[in-house]
């Protein structure tokens, strides 16, 4: 157990913005609710997983919709109190602690600004080890754990309950009445056991988090290369350098799709890089040969400052470095690579881990 | 009380289908499962609204979704169980008694289904009068009466439950996953007191369906001009005979959408006759006059035997007669008007009651 201050906060914000790779939302509003969150009801307290009870009931709370209507619609903070209260009202019983879904970008931080408003631990776990666009593309799908009772409550006051027969009906029915509810809601979703949490869940996320955006923040002072830093704490590889020329970005089915183009500087010169993105970066390659794809983590970063840059906040001319992070063992599973394996979103490749990728990548027909 | 045996539902059914105003599904589905619960259950009990003590918790139930998809997608039994027991979960008490929300259509039979079923009284209540398309457009409505909490089941397993802050929220979040489950979907909706439905409530509706039924039944043997007796019945007006010769129907955003022509018979020989129709017939005009609209009830029957004919059992060729009746008293207030007159469906006419219509008509833009 530990107290998250608001340098912990602040830190952990940079981490989930370079593990939501580009989607999960700007951790930037999240933080600012988590920072305000404790100002009124100060610091948090934050669980590792093994300090959960084995029957000790825990329930993940955040944000659901495109990252794109997040940064207008931002939430008023009853929202996330009313999915919980509603689901602790149908299931009789008091949540313990809350857990974040993903360990990047907006969800987050957003279980700790609803932590610290009712007292209540967060656990330092979390469903995916990175950003994912949806619901059921968590590690606890993998294991047979239901989403459902699964609440979405909106900032009119709208409180709808889920009880789904799989997570892919909770997913496609949640993600209409989203739609419905103004495209961003905030839930309280997969309800389960601490054994259960400590089972399927990827452990030290938060932590994780944490450590990068400390790495980054104290590289400047410590003269280091931040994105090599980042490079050795993540295990991950630098794909590409270059200049954004090209974004493409709509809101569709309650997502934020789209591609983005960099021209290569340096030692890439001459080579165009495509990005291509459903909230989160899913697939990277060049001209001709792939470089990495989903469930692998494609982040890009501000060439200087090693900052991670969302797909929201690409903009032309940015120079960034574009980089490669092999994904939890548990999303290179079959299973894994059916629930968000390329085929899933629609590309008709094979998955191939970056680290094989790396350095030749494979060709694209 | 009394109790109802088969051939009150046979009768109830015929009437039905005339009040569902060519909508509200197909009651012959509903019939069938009725008889056949009455056939393994026993009888249904059938309460006065008035026989209903004041505390009572009371509950609608009956089916979401568009006509053309319930003939198709038959309920298993389960689904209004299911959402029914979800919502006494939910609330924490025990139903008393179901009562069905429109007098017309399907959803004036499915109660009494599931009643036999579970062995619970059905009230002889509706909140329509008639058959309208959507969830808010009930005297419970106009009366401040909330339609949430609000469950929906599908017939796979997923149920879902509303909280809404209004109704119109809860016709559209219930409408887009009603969408995604395929298109039709039983509900357990409006539950309140025994006090509520007996004041906001329009009354002894499933037993003007009966009379209704009765009289087309007997006319033949009683040698009496079955359409005659229905007007007289329901305070009706016939507007047009003719021959069905084009129907224009689709499926859209969960309504089933359409027009439909008819060619003067008779007195009427040399006019054309168009009905619109979402769901429920919505405006009966020859080719510059209007002669009924929304909420008065528009009905077609066959011209020889008055037996009801819904939207989706028009064919080309039919003889039928158009018929008029006005609408409960409610229904012609402001808010009545606002919440299911011509302007809700998009037609910009103002609304005329149909007996003043009759015989003349106003002239269309």
């Amino acid at each position: 157990m530990r107290v998250l201050g608001k340098q912990e906060i602040e830190d952990m914000a940079v981490g989930a913005a370079l593990l939501g790779t580009g989607g999960g939302g700007d951790p930037y509003i999240g933080k600012l609710m988590a920072l305000q969150a404790i100002e009124e009801y100060g610091p948090i307290t934050l669980l590792s997983v093994n300090e959960v009870p084995d029957d000790a009931f825990v329930v993940s709370t955040g944000m659901l919709g495109a990252p794109s209507v997040m940064i207008e619609k931002v939430p008023n903070g009853n929202e996330a109190k009313e999915a919980l209260e509603t689901l602790e009202h149908f299931m009789g019983k008091k949540v313990f602690a809350i857990y974040p879904i993903e360990a990047g970008g907006l969800n987050s931080m957003l279980p700790l600004a609803l932590a610290a408003r009712l007292g209540l631990p967060v656990v330092d776990v979390d469903g995916m080890g990175r950003a994912f666009p949806e619901m059921q593309m968590v590690t606890f799908y993998l294991d047979g754990i239901q989403a459902s009772p699964f609440v979405i409550a909106d900032e009119k006051g709208n409180v709808t309950l889920l009880k789904t027969i799989d997570n892919l009906w909770a997913e496609r029915i949640a993600r209409a009445a989203t739609i419905q509810k103004g495209g961003a809601v905030m839930f309280a979703v997969y309800p389960m056991t601490g054994r259960n949490l400590k089972e399927s869940g990827i452990h030290d996320s938060l932590k994780l988090e944490e450590e990068i955006g400390r790495t980054i923040r104290l590289s400047k002072e410590d003269n280091c290369d931040p994105i090599q830093e980042i490079l050795s704490l993540t295990g991950g590889f630098e794909l590409f350098r270059g200049k954004v020329t090209d974004i493409n970005r709509k809101t569709e089915a309650g997502f934020l799709r789209g591609t983005a183009k960099l021209e290569g500087l340096a030692t890439y010169k001459g080579d165009v890089m495509e990005l291509r993105f459903q909230n989160e970066h899913l697939l990277a390659k060049t001209q001709d040969r792939l470089l990495c794809i989903t469930p692998d983590l494609i982040a890009v970063v501000d060439a200087e400052t090693a900052i991670p840059i969302t797909t929201e906040g690409l903009r032309y001319g940015s120079r960034a470095v574009v980089i490669g992070i092999p994904c939890h063992p548990k999303w290179r599973t079959a299973k894994g690579i059916e629930t968000c394996g390329p085929r899933y979103f629609g590309y008709d490749i094979d998955y191939t881990p970056v680290e094989t990728l790396i350095g030749k990548g494979v060709a694209l027909k």
